[in-house]
C-alpha cells in the first residue's frame, strides 16, 4: 500500500495510491499524523481499499506532494552507516549505530524548491531510506521484533550543510542538518507488505549526472537492528521518521562541487519513488519560509 | 507572570500562578502547546488577569505539576556553555555554541520520579535554564532581538547517560540524552517580564548534599547569543524548549558518583522554582513508562 499527502504547503490531505489512481482517506483519517498512525488508521484504510469503498480522488492538475507523515514527534538520523560512506567522510567504520537529530520543521515535500541556507557554501545531498515507525518501540527484546514497529518506508534526502556540520559544531552534526526544508520525504509511505528494505537500489543525481549508486545490502547495520538498537536507549513514538544513513557519493568525499542555486538534484530508491529538488538562493525567497 | 501545567500526567490543566492562587486558563486556551503560544495566548492570558476575569481554580489536595509546555517540535541544547564545566569534561571552552538535541518525548514534571534506564552505570543530573521560544524566529538580525522572540523561562534538569553519551555514540550526544523522563522541566514558565536571565543563582543536590552551585552570569554565551546564533543555522518555532547549558558539578567530573536507584536529585534556579526527583529502577515500573 502507498500512502501519500497531497496538496498545497499546509493544506495537504491524506490519499492512498492504487493502480495509478488517487484514493481520498479524509473520511477515514483527519491526516497522516502521529496519532492517527497510533489509532491504528493503517489497519483501518487497509480494510477500507479491500472493501472498495474509498472514493476516488478526482483527477486535477498536476498534484504537489508533501511529506507522507505531518509533524513528527523526532527525525532520528543514522550516521555513517555504509562502510565507503564513512570512508569518503574521514570516518572510521562505526561500530554501533551513531545517532544525531534533526527538528521536524526540516521536512517538506519531496519536489519542492530548497533554499540554500544564508552564508551556506557547502550545502550536501544525502539519499536515504526513511522509516516511519507505526507504534511506540521501547526496550525491543531482538532486532526481529522490529518489523512490527514499522508503519512504512519513504525516500529522503538528508540535506547538510557541511561547514555548519563540522567546522561550526563543536563537533555535534546537528547545526548542519536542520535548515527549513532541510529534510525533503516521499512522496510514498511504502507499507512493509510491498517493500523488503534489505537490498533496495539507491541513487542521487544533480544536475541529470550520477553521484551515488548504492544498496540498502551495503549497510552496516540494518533497518531491524537499527529500530531495536535505538529501542535500547529512548523510546521511538508512532509517526517518528528514522533516517537510515547514506551510502558514498556526496560533495563532502571531494569529488564533487557543493550545491549552487540553479542546481537540480534528484534521488530515488527502488520501489519508493524518486524526489526532484530545485535549489535556490535566500535572497529569492520572499520573505521566511516553511 | 507564571504559567504552569497541573495535574495527572497526560491531563494536566494550564493554569496562571499569582498571590499564591491558582487560576484556570481553560476558557482561554486548550493547553499551554506550541499552537496555542504561536496564536498569542499569553497576551490574552495577560489582559484576562489584569481585567481580574480569570476564574480561580478551587484548591485541592497537592497537585502534580507537569512540564509547563506541552508537546514541543524541539528541544535544543547547548553544551558545554559554562567554561568551568567544560573543563570538568575534559572538553576546552567553546568557540560558537555547540548544539545537540533531544526527542520532545523525554519530557516529564518537574518532580516526577526518573527511571534509571536499563544497562545504565553512568545516569548524571544537570541544572540548566531553560528558554521557551514564543514565536518562530528565523536569521534574527542581531542578539537583542532575541527577546521579542521568547515566551518565558523555566528549570530544567538535562538528565544524561553518560556510557550512551560519549563511549557508546560515536562522538554524537543524543543517544545518552533521550531515555523516556529525561527532561524535567519546570514547575513554572515564568515570562520576561518578570526575569532576567541574566544572573541567576542555579543549583542541583543529591540526597540533600551541594553538587551545582553557580550563576548564569558565568554562560559563555548568553541567552540572547544562542537565540540569534540558532537562528542563522535553523528556524526555532512557537514553544521550542532551548536548554542552555549545565555549570560544573556533575558526576561526570569524577567528584561525585553516578546516580542510583532512590537518590533524591533537586535543582533550582533564583526565581524559577525547585524540582525534586526520585530516581527509580527499571524494573520497579510497571512497564513502560510514558
Amino acid at each position: 500500500m502507498k500512502l501519500a499527502r497531497v496538496g498545497d504547503r499546509g493544506s495537504e490531505i491524506p490519499v492512498l495510491i492504487a493502480d495509478d489512481k488517487l484514493f481520498d482517506l479524509r473520511a477515514v483519517v483527519d491526516d497522516l499524523t502521529p496519532a492517527s498512525l497510533a489509532s491504528g488508521a493503517i489497519d483501518r484504510i487497509t480494510e477500507l481499499h479491500e472493501r472498495g469503498e474509498l472514493p476516488e480522488l478526482p483527477a486535477s492538475t498536476p498534484l504537489r506532494y508533501g511529506s507522507p507523515i505531518a509533524n513528527p514527534g523526532a527525525i532520528l538520523c543514522i550516521g555513517l552507516n555504509y562502510a565507503a560512506h564513512a570512508a569518503e567522510s574521514g570516518a572510521a567504520a562505526p561500530t554501533d549505530p551513531v545517532l544525531f537529530l534533526k527538528t521536524p520543521n526540516t521536512l517538506a515535500g519531496p519536489d519542492d524548491d530548497v533554499t540554500i541556507p544564508r552564508n551556506s557554501v557547502k550545502t550536501d545531498w544525502e539519499v536515504e531510506l526513511g522509516v516511519v515507525i507505526g507504534r511506540r518501540a521501547h526496550y525491543l527484546s531482538s532486532p526481529e521484533q522490529s518489523r512490527d514497529y514499522i508503519a512504512g518506508f519513504v525516500v529522503a534526502n538528508d540535506l547538510s550543510e557541511r561547514e555548519f556540520q563540522i567546522d561550526r559544531s563543536g563537533g555535534q552534526w546537528s547545526k548542519g542538518k536542520c535548515a527549513p526544508g532541510f529534510s525533503p520525504l516521499g512522496p510514498w509511505l511504502v507499507t512493509p507488505d510491498e517493500c523488503d528494505p534489505g537490498d533496495l537500489r539507491l541513487r542521487s543525481w544533480v544536475n541529470g549526472e550520477p553521484r551515488q549508486d548504492s544498496s540498502t545490502a551495503d549497510m552496516i547495520f540494518s533497518v531491524d537492528h537499527i529500530i531495536w538498537h535505538l529501542s535500547q536507549f529512548l523510546a521511538l513514538e508512532a509517526g517518528d521518521v528514522v533516517l537510515t544513513g547514506t551510502p558514498e557519493g556526496v560533495a563532502l568525499s571531494g569529488r564533487f562541487p557543493y550545491l549552487k542555486p540553479g542546481d537540480i538534484v534528484e534521488v530515488e530508491i527502488e520501489g519508493l519513488g524518486r524526489q526532484r529538488q530545485r535549489f535556490v538562493e535566500w535572497e529569492n525567497n520572499h520573505g521566511d519560509i516553511r
